[in-house]
């Protein structure tokens, strides 16, 4: 895996840039670039949930990997932003960039894991488009519906949140990045049954996605090492805060909701890992993290960068 | 331009493979895989219609192409989709694998031919995925609205319709591919004030995409060399046929509406280039060129194939 970790100012100043050149004064968009997915005002009743991710041969998975796991995964992550806005995804079109050395049994094998990940949340493929490529190239976008009063966006993390991840972190690289589960349900559990302030996919590591929902919130946090829910394939600290590719849930809600979650953890009413992990303060977006050794200190906004 | 000319059974075959494999029976579904773009039923009023096309450097554009002509072409390709079932284009999400020899100029460049070609028909930005990547791609989502009376399909050619294009065809890949207009505003001239048995527009070339209604469609076409808009860009008559990138639309009408566009073309009503080329037939979905010696023979559906 060439994971291309470049100055972080590439990717973050790009997708400022991005953000400063398409700023959209369309009443109809709720929320642009900047969040897992686009939200647009389609209808009364519902919410229109877009988002697209590219997987490129070499970046996000290696020539050698099964490409019934490659067609899972690049279904996956995008299952996974829907995920973070309590939606519920329904369709998606699919670009591919299909190498000349690939028969018909290696596009088959990758339209099968494709199919398998999109019919396990019913998501109908509508549409697509194949070229030619060096590389294998997979560009998923996803539409999905989510009912106003449940959407959840990254920027209303307030001081005083508890902050939340489900699942465990890191190590994913060494292989679980290709079989994860997408937290659909689970975040569909969540915003049903609890007011959720704020929330994001894990996809580039604990530190730069929280430090995401941070800097659209702009509140600070601190997170603590003996809370975190390291992953058994996690070798050290620095693969759970940076590692990436995770895809679970982080989320911050309100004191009471907090108590109340953390009541049901110790009762173990909650039937999937969750583990709370620090709190939201008040503050620059900055993120702190208090060491096994009780000291306190500052973490960078660095992790899995694509760019 | 490196086109990638192999054989036609791959894309076409790859296609079929795709339509068979993500079938969908969702009945929220009008159209999924198999037209300009995918149908969908979210409200009463509107269909959304959704439509993603990858350009990869060496393939759809050069490496030295001016970087805001291409982005100006990938965002008007899907516009010409969108145009191609009669509807209104709005929001775009744009995934980019960006080269490594990219700097902050070249980035500028692309994304303003970006915004450019969105702003001509006040489409949105509104998400991204970027990544590091050896050669520039860009892969567009657009989607759009059309109200269902005025969808045009490609499957609704009727045998006795009268085949129009607009524009002129051929010598689009010697430098017009990168700078045309979509046809969104003729398409809106076209269905508003015409019934439109059929659609699509010419990306491939007139006699691949020309089959593609005539399959969608279960019938044949016979066309008229002599009646063919040649492009003073084209070289020849196969440059017209089958070269691509003009993005000009095809499309048929029944005789009467047929004869009323021949008299309106004749009396110099219609504002932009419109030909009369020929007429769908009861048969096989064939297609037949009747050459300036008058004599008739079978055209290939071959064109510029992806793939």
């Amino acid at each position: 895996m060439a994971a291309n970790r470049r100055n972080k100012i590439s990717e973050l100043g790009l997708i400022d840039c991005f953000s400063r050149v398409f700023k959209s004064r369309n009443p109809l968009v709720i929320k642009g670039i900047g969040d897992d997915t686009a939200v647009i005002r389609t209808g009364k009743e519902k919410y229109l949930l877009s988002t697209c991710d590219m997987l490129i041969e070499g970046k996000h998975f290696k020539k050698t990997d099964n490409l019934n796991d490659v067609g899972y995964k690049a279904v996956s992550c995008s299952l996974s932003d829907i995920a973070a806005m309590a939606g519920e995804p329904r369709f998606a079109l699919l670009s591919l960039g299909i190498p000349k050395r690939f028969g018909f049994k290696d596009t088959d094998n990758l339209l099968k894991g494709i199919k398998k990940a999109a019919a396990m949340f019913s998501v109908d493929i509508i549409g697509g488009d194949t070229n030619a490529s060096d590389k294998l190239i997979i560009d998923i976008c996803m539409l999905g519906f989510v009912e106003p009063r449940k959407l959840v966006l990254r920027s209303g993390a307030k001081a005083g949140d508890y902050i939340f991840v489900t699942g465990r972190l890191g190590g994913s690289i060494h292989g679980r990045h290709l079989k994860f589960m997408p937290r659909v349900k689970e975040a569909k559990f969540l915003t049903d049954n609890f007011k959720i302030n704020s929330m994001i996919d894990i996809s580039d590591g604990l530190a730069l996605d929280l430090w995401r929902v941070l800097k659209e919130s702009n509140v600070g946090a601190v997170i603590f090492e003996s809370l975190l829910p390291m992953h058994k394939d996690s070798r050290n600290l620095q693969e759970s805060l940076y590692m990436g590719e995770d895809f679970e849930l982080l989320f911050t809600v309100a004191k009471d909701v907090g108590e109340i979650l953390l009541g049901k953890i110790r009762r173990k009413r909650i039937k999937f890992p969750l583990s709370f992990i620090g709190k939201i303060i008040q503050d620059k977006p900055k993120l702190y993290l208090v060491g096994r050794d009780n000291k306190l200190s500052r973490i960078k906004p660095r992790g899995f960068i694509h760019f």
